[in-house]
């Protein structure tokens, strides 16, 4: 999508869930990058530790704090951008056939990293305040009477990609019990927790599930990324200290480490509260943001798209009228000079062809409503029976 | 080994492979710096393509066309370190149980990224100009004839890790034609080519296997790790076109990306010719380290190590003498505060406890002859014999 994107100048791009640019520090890390490069400390430039570079770690466990997660040295790793840590957790975890429940839908960089581990992918229903409990039970034990390993639930709790919903904290208290009582591990990806829409939403209503996880069933992970930059490259991940020794065992084969630049950048950065300066801007950038997107949305599309209004994150997740189909649509969309990603991307059970995501998250205000006005340009002829018959 | 250093302030470390950290151009990065976080385009830390930054593609072809390699941009792909090329080789190439060719001793990080491939190691004698092309020819038949898969042969032909061997263009040559002739891929792994010492070896006898390619046999690894900084993180693969796509393909769910900020200043620093005007120095000041260490060595040690002269790299490959074992000659270095690679490690057969790895790149010189006298010291009454005795 990058590079459909990167050759058309005229393009709207609703696809990619990139952060805002104009809101990255640029002035504060023109500063830091001066006085990091001074040659002063050459650890800037040099290898450094597979776990990552420490003083980072202690932030790091400094902002979990943050989140009412307690977590120690020992329990945390640098990972290369949040994506690292779910196919670290696919490598060091996952046996092939092993199955991982995710949800329909689910992110596709979690569907591709488990893929590439050769997990059986199962999909659990989803309803409006997230994953389906009932719906999960229902899929681990019909799978482990068919003889599968079922040990991974892979969540995306706040403002998942791509529905943007949230799961309420009822369901978060009911999983935590139920990967007790069925011996499951939750792979909590947390890469969108700070950005809630206080409109809709409160902190509180993002406690991530690690935070009242007493029995280390809970891996989190979270991301710089959609906060500070994420050309960075640097996330992080919690888990049990004997599982982060396995995962930094796998690392070190893979990477050997992350950027040194880029974790003192990005230490700096919260050491010197630019990380919560900037949080409730972000909030109230991406808010806006949303609320242009949702009246572009009814004004033009109303009686056409539905969504759940989304209470935080990057993305509006629409449902296409009877008779459309995501790969039409986003063919139609492209000769509009539009793109956005089709539903069936997220399901591993083959759905999905009634859905679209829309990311409101990069594009400006200006060029999200003409990115609007191209949608509902692009599905006037597109009835499967008009185009098909 | 990190970790051990860090935390002993006078440790002298012969350890890690890390350059020297006063050779890193801090002055010219930080100007880079101050100019590519000026705000003026966001791309320095928004995400980007999986395959790499293209200005910076486009960078790599000309380093390689330096290096003889002819390479189209869709031959190339930047990747994370050139320890993630290795690891995307694995995940892509190799079947568990596939038999993988390596050099005895190999570099540890390529071992570990095959082991985690599941693949099968088998190690093939050494010359002193190289790899036996007549070992590897039967150790091949042998693996084939018990019935497994051999495709892959991983070689560093210049200034080895660990042994700072040079493979001769004699055996160059022979490689690419017995790789034709057996169907097997080579695997080159070149991150010190431009290190060679010109008192004892020119530009022109690292030229690389893939220079001489004209069937697609050979993969072709190296990095901005040692001539830059490492850092960054950047390195570059070099494969037939229809292999990169693979390797981006997995590359993409394995971290998305390589660092913005790192792939730009890279970049730039090779564009203004940071690198090119670099290379010279650097191979002057690896050469005077060498120097000292051998120099340093013969004084003390003269009569009790061996070591093939390095023409080039970062290392020293000593043998011991009779009677010593590697694990125990660094448990009392570690007592006179000097910390190095046991042989042993680099073994996949289970040999090598008569030998060491000694790293000059990273100590001053005086650290270098301080770190060489505390050896003479822990190897004076070392001898099994006495210990066990």
């Amino acid at each position: 999508m990058g590079t459909v994107v990167a050759r058309a100048p005229d393009m709207v791009s609703f696809a990619a869930g990139y952060p805002d640019p104009d809101s990255f520090p640029w002035d504060e890390f023109r500063q830091l990058g001066d006085e990091l490069l001074s040659g002063k400390d050459a650890g800037v430039l040099q290898y450094g530790p597979t776990r990552g570079f420490e003083p980072l770690l202690e932030s790091i466990v400094e902002v979990l704090a943050q989140r009412q997660i307690r977590a120690t040295l020992d329990q945390v790793t640098v990972t290369s951008g949040s994506q690292q840590g779910i196919d670290l957790v696919g490598r060091v975890l996952i046996t092939p056939g092993d199955v991982v429940l995710v949800e329909l839908p689910a992110y596709t960089g979690a569907i591709s990293a488990f893929k590439n581990a050769q997990a059986r992918l199962v999909g659990v229903r989803q309803d409006e305040d997230g994953v389906s409990v009932d719906d999960l039970d229902v899929v681990c034990l019909r799978e482990r009477k068919a003889g599968h390993r079922v040990n991974l639930l892979y969540l995306v709790p706040n403002f998942q990609n791509p529905t943007g919903l949230l799961l309420s904290l009822r369901k978060r208290r009911q999983l935590l019990e139920w990967a007790e009582r069925r011996d499951v591990l939750i792979v909590e990806d947390d890469p969108y927790g700070a950005l809630y829409f206080d409109d809709v939403a409160a902190a509180a209503d993002t406690r991530p599930m690690r935070a009242d996880d007493v029995s280390g069933r809970v891996l989190y992970l979270s991301t710089f990324s959609k906060t500070l930059a994420p050309g960075f490259r640097v996330g992080w991940m919690v888990a049990p200290a004997p599982l982060i020794e396995r995962f930094e065992t796998a690392k070190q084969s893979v990477d050997l480490m992350t950027g040194s630049l880029d974790q003192r950048m990005v230490q700096e950065a919260v050491r010197r509260g630019v990380l919560e300066r900037l949080a409730p801007q972000l909030r109230h950038l991406y808010r806006t943001k949303r609320t242009v997107m949702e009246q572009a949305l009814r004004e033009q599309l109303g009686d056409q798209l539905r969504w759940p209004a989304p209470k935080g994150g990057f993305f509006i997740w629409a449902t296409l009228p009877e008779g459309y189909d995501d790969e039409r649509l986003l063919a139609r969309a492209l000769q509009q000079r539009l793109v956005f990603v089709i539903g069936s991307a997220f399901y591993v059970d083959g759905t999905g062809h009634n859905r679209i995501r829309l990311s409101f998250s990069a594009s400006p205000p200006e060029r999200i409503r003409e990115g609007v006005r191209r949608l509902a340009e692009a599905m006037k002829p597109v009835a499967v029976g008009a185009e098909s018959g």
